[in-house]
């Protein structure tokens, strides 16, 4: 039996509700934090949602949970495939270790080291593949086939995205319990799943937050895309800081989400993007990854008004490398990206 | 009027829990944190309680508020004094804040300039000294008695002591409704004040769970004073990287609450601090600064046995030179302290 066609409108706020029940005890119910010096600079009420405190790093583990539950039980006994070099490749394969279920993940062959290590720790199976003259869909595409798994894709799917939504009704559940309403959210976007997840949600809890997307200088695919009414193409041979930002364009279920949801856009530079990971360092006392960054520099740069406005926004991952960390601190060069 | 002596036995559960009450809504209610690497690597569930959270980067500012809080009208107008060139005098600037107090902090004047510029910011007045030739404590108390002001002592007072013990109550709070009991509890130990005060709330609300300090090596002289049943200096003149905890001497009413109440000591080494300092980076994604990581130093380099025990630990601190930092991450040999 073939699997039914996916579309946006299987995405919903219900959905999103049976996601946070399944998730329950099995996700960190990351806390929402504050910081006065954050406030006093943006001159609002800044609301931060930490995702690098979550399983692995990211908020990716939530999606991958809430789709590996909803496999039928033969599903899961065949396992899942996915193909990541980054944040979704941890949180497949820690969720698929949670629940019994093998994964494979498609990694080049030259993915950071410490990213394989922890995949491999996880239990997952990985198969390699030269990024230069081998296409990562065709191959996982034959594996899935002769092995009979599902594809746990990094966004474009309706539980992945209601998975991740679970972060919008986290924000929200402890903004009310501290008698504030939400003027704006921002959420850090790459293939949009995030994004999707969390504008569906408020669309139906708290109808009056508008939804911002923050993304880097040169792969501000995603607004330009829902600004234009057109799908837009990043150009990926450019280089960006923020790794797991860099997808070419937005998913096919999440850009109408997206276009119908979205309320705005910002475009962050590399220099804004290291100011904000430095101030998350130095005065949030958190780890965020560049692609995790970009909500909270479109705050610190100013690109986003916040002023006198209660604005959640998402810390989205913390998965970064030492030596550019490193860098970012000390005000150096960044290294060359590793993969 | 002479204000009434001191004593160790006026610091108790009851005055953590008024603490609590105090604190609602000032401090932050920092969360509790668990991650599944950390519990695997222990092979226990180590629960984590983040104080670089707290304002200003540190716990210190609980038992400033609940001092500061306490004064009558009168000396709160006039204000309060503390010498610190760290995290107190921070936690004394930002409750002074809160409270329309004014503060005046006595630092050496060759200070780090990012602390001086955050308790300028918060508008504490600043008097400089030479460390070399000068004694804070006879500057800060001729100051004290020409202007009226209270004292703010960084651990030897009740106050102080109880509002670091609310620290133990929101731990104890939370492990509770996570359906957990603690085994033990772990400290970051400087002067006593933070272990004292969670000692003493824990003595009374959880006397199962054993209390534990962690100090760095040569500044372990808490422990070798209640284990020897008298008082034992550090020797000063040498260096630490646990600036917070290099404190010469448990205080006068720390030092016989943490007689009754500790049941171990822990001393870790420089390196089992960086090593600590960079999985808190990497893997839980918090800036922890050198003293505030000796308890998860304890628990990551074996020295505490966590194997089959529920383990709460602090990480007191987060305030660090990004220089220091870079070096830890990085490998590299540790910049020479600027004071």
């Amino acid at each position: 039996m073939d699997a039914p066609v996916l579309t946006a409108d299987m995405v919903s706020a219900k959905g999103v509700r049976a996601a946070a029940k399944r998730l329950a005890g099995k996700a960190v119910r990351t806390p929402l934090l504050e910081n006065a010096v954050l406030n006093e600079r943006a001159g609002g009420r800044i609301l931060l949602k930490p995702e690098m405190l979550q399983h692995y790093g990211s908020f990716k583990f939530r999606g991958a949970y809430n789709l590996i539950a909803q496999l039928n039980p033969e599903q899961r006994k065949a396992g899942v495939l996915a193909w990541s070099s980054g944040n979704h490749a941890q949180g497949v394969a820690y969720a698929a270790k949670l629940m019994g279920a093998s994964a494979v993940i498609v990694m080049p062959e030259d993915a950071p080291r410490v990213k394989m290590n922890n995949v491999r720790a996880l239990g997952a199976e990985i198969v390699t593949y030269d990024r230069y003259t081998q296409d990562r869909e065709e191959i996982g595409g034959k594996i899935m086939a002769e092995r009979g798994l599902a594809l746990a894709p990094p966004f474009d799917h309706p539980h992945t995205i209601e998975g991740q939504g679970t972060v919008a009704l986290e924000t929200l559940e402890d903004a009310v319990a501290l008698g504030l309403s939400l003027d704006a959210f921002i959420v850090c976007c790459g293939g949009g799943g995030l994004t999707a997840g969390c504008a569906v949600y408020l669309e139906d809890a708290s109808p009056e937050t508008q939804v911002w997307i923050a993304e880097p200088e040169g792969f501000d695919e995603s607004w330009a895309s829902i600004r234009d009414g057109v799908r837009r193409r990043a150009d990926v041979s450019q280089h960006t800081v923020c790794d797991a930002l860099a997808s070419p364009t937005p998913g096919r279920l999440t850009l109408p989400v997206m276009e119908r949801l979205v309320r705005g856009g910002l475009a962050l530079t590399e220099e804004d993007v290291r100011e904000a990971m430095t101030f998350a360092h130095h005065t949030l006392k958190l780890t965020v990854e560049p692609g995790g960054a970009v909500a909270l520099a479109a705050v610190l740069s100013g690109k986003f008004d916040a002023r006198g406005k209660t604005v959640a926004l998402t810390l989205s991952g913390g998965n970064v490398d030492p030596a550019l960390f490193a860098a970012v601190l000390e005000g150096r060069p960044l290294p060359v990206s590793t993969g």
